[in-house]
């Protein structure tokens, strides 16, 4: 067992950027190699072939590529059952190819219920007089609106486990502003920033010897100036950063989540690399060229963007 | 397909209380005559034996006394793909036996993947050629962190399905100070309050010919003078109420969460119903009428309470 946030910088470090694939299986999005051996095949059995195979080829454009993926289990779970078989699938696939697993999953809840989702995905479950591990992922990402004590398991789970999780501060929708942007009274500064305190704060006792810790926060690419606010409060927090691609944020302006040694951010992109393949008619073979061309013109935007800064 | 609200108010008057029983399905407390057939088994089929034993005792239980349940999928999934095996039966069996069903799921992402998680739990998902409903429950809670527009979709999906959602607007636990609370600059007014009136916006388009919304809100039990100022600001919200028994919370406390016709919310307990049973050794009949005599002792507590409040 070793660090999260030790491996992840690790990882980093070896493939030479920041980026992170997402993979969010969509059946009807899917190219016709995925999908058609799934049709002859009952509902449950069919989500989780087109799922795996599809999941599969992008792991194998990308793996020698980046040092994580961040599966979406909104996209498993609408599949049901078959849908889940394949995110088992997924995850196992992906760590024998030495990516890091960061499941984006936004869960919380209070006290044992939250402790259960830590079990799920980060820690093991004790049933039937065995002890396993379920889900088994590197880190998820959290939700705080349900404030610290239910954040709490989470980050002992990681202590015991050597994971991680990235706490939702300001994410990537123009919705965030409904709750997140709130100034509040007391202090006249935004919620975000409260929670990004509370991010470094629950984040201390789990700093790794790359100085970072295990405890990072999800900022979006789209509001580069609340970023810069942001990576001020939170030194040792790796920050995730989705909305890079089909939501609209640029390289620049990820930028600004990074810290002054290149290093303290991931970068997201889900649909521009994986969906971008042209007609669904396409090989296996011209299905992954297009992931990987897509992954390595992303990762060119993002090595130029932090050049360009100076980082 | 019916209206939610309308089905949960008729189920209430139907069996003359407003009480739900939650089922969190926890192996290691269970009695013995559910987990000792599953240690004969392996860990999967195992753990979707123990569990679906359990349910379906409880659901034999409950079912002619309360008008819903409410699984926490939590427990769910930190048991696995046999977990969510077991909350298939678990959802379909409470189904047959005419009780709704409320799955605490506190879900919520952005956009399409908002619109994915409505679809795994209140609308269908379309892939290979089908369009089928998934988990398919009549409700489920939803984190409003993210705002509004990640909202939205599961208003959509409840208006074409007859389904509902209950939005945390006050959780039972001491941590939900933390960030709902929070007193806003802008109307120094706490941030539940600014939710609360969110709540009553998103559902007014969704009121039944009851008067009440599917568009619901969860306030715990543990916090009646909160209770009190939420319940007028959403007069049509059924609000969902949590932290009743093993919280703290009692059936008093729980009071001004109903409106003056005593209707307009639903009270839940999980622990104190279905893990208050004596030794684990109990045989199911014991089980059962310990679950039944725990469930008619709330359903008095709670019936004095409204009374004595002469509502």
């Amino acid at each position: 067992m070793s660090h999260f946030a030790d491996r992840l910088l690790s990882a980093i470090q070896e493939k030479g950027n920041p980026c992170v694939v997402g993979i969010d299986p969509r059946i009807e999005l899917m190219p016709e190699f995925a999908t058609s051996p799934a049709l002859r095949m009952g509902f449950r059995s069919g989500v989780r072939k087109a799922i795996t195979e599809f999941s599969y080829a992008v792991l194998e454009a990308v793996s020698p590529l980046v040092p994580a993926v961040k599966p979406q289990i909104a996209f498993f779970e609408q599949y049901g059952v078959g849908g889940m078989e394949s995110l088992e699938d997924t995850i196992r696939a992906a760590k024998e190819r030495n990516l890091l697993v960061i499941l984006d999953a936004k869960r919380n809840d209070i006290s044992s219920t939250a402790a259960a989702y830590a079990n799920a995905f980060l820690g093991v479950t004790r049933a039937l007089g065995e002890e396993r591990p379920i889900f088994d992922v590197d880190c998820i990402t959290v939700s705080p609106f349900l404030g610290r004590d239910s954040i709490e398991p989470f980050v002992a789970t990681c202590a015991e486990h050597g994971k991680g999780i990235f706490i939702l501060v300001k994410t990537s929708n123009a919705g965030s502003a409904d709750v997140q942007d709130e100034l509040l009274a007391s202090t006249r500064e935004p919620l975000y920033e409260k929670l990004a305190k509370l991010v470094d704060d629950l984040g201390q006792p789990l700093i790794g010897s790359s100085g970072y810790s295990s405890v990072g926060a999800v900022v979006g690419a789209t509001f580069p100036r609340e970023a810069r606010t942001l990576r001020g409060l939170m030194p040792n927090a790796i920050i995730l950063v989705p909305g890079y691609g089909a939501q609209g944020g640029t390289a620049e302006d990820a930028t600004p989540c990074f810290n002054e040694d290149g290093l303290g951010a991931v970068i997201n992109a889900s649909r521009s690399i994986t969906y971008a393949f042209g007609e669904r008619g396409v090989s296996p073979k011209q299905f992954i060229e297009a992931v990987e061309a897509n992954t390595k013109k992303m990762i060119g935007d993002v090595k130029r963007a932090l050049v360009g800064l100076g980082r």
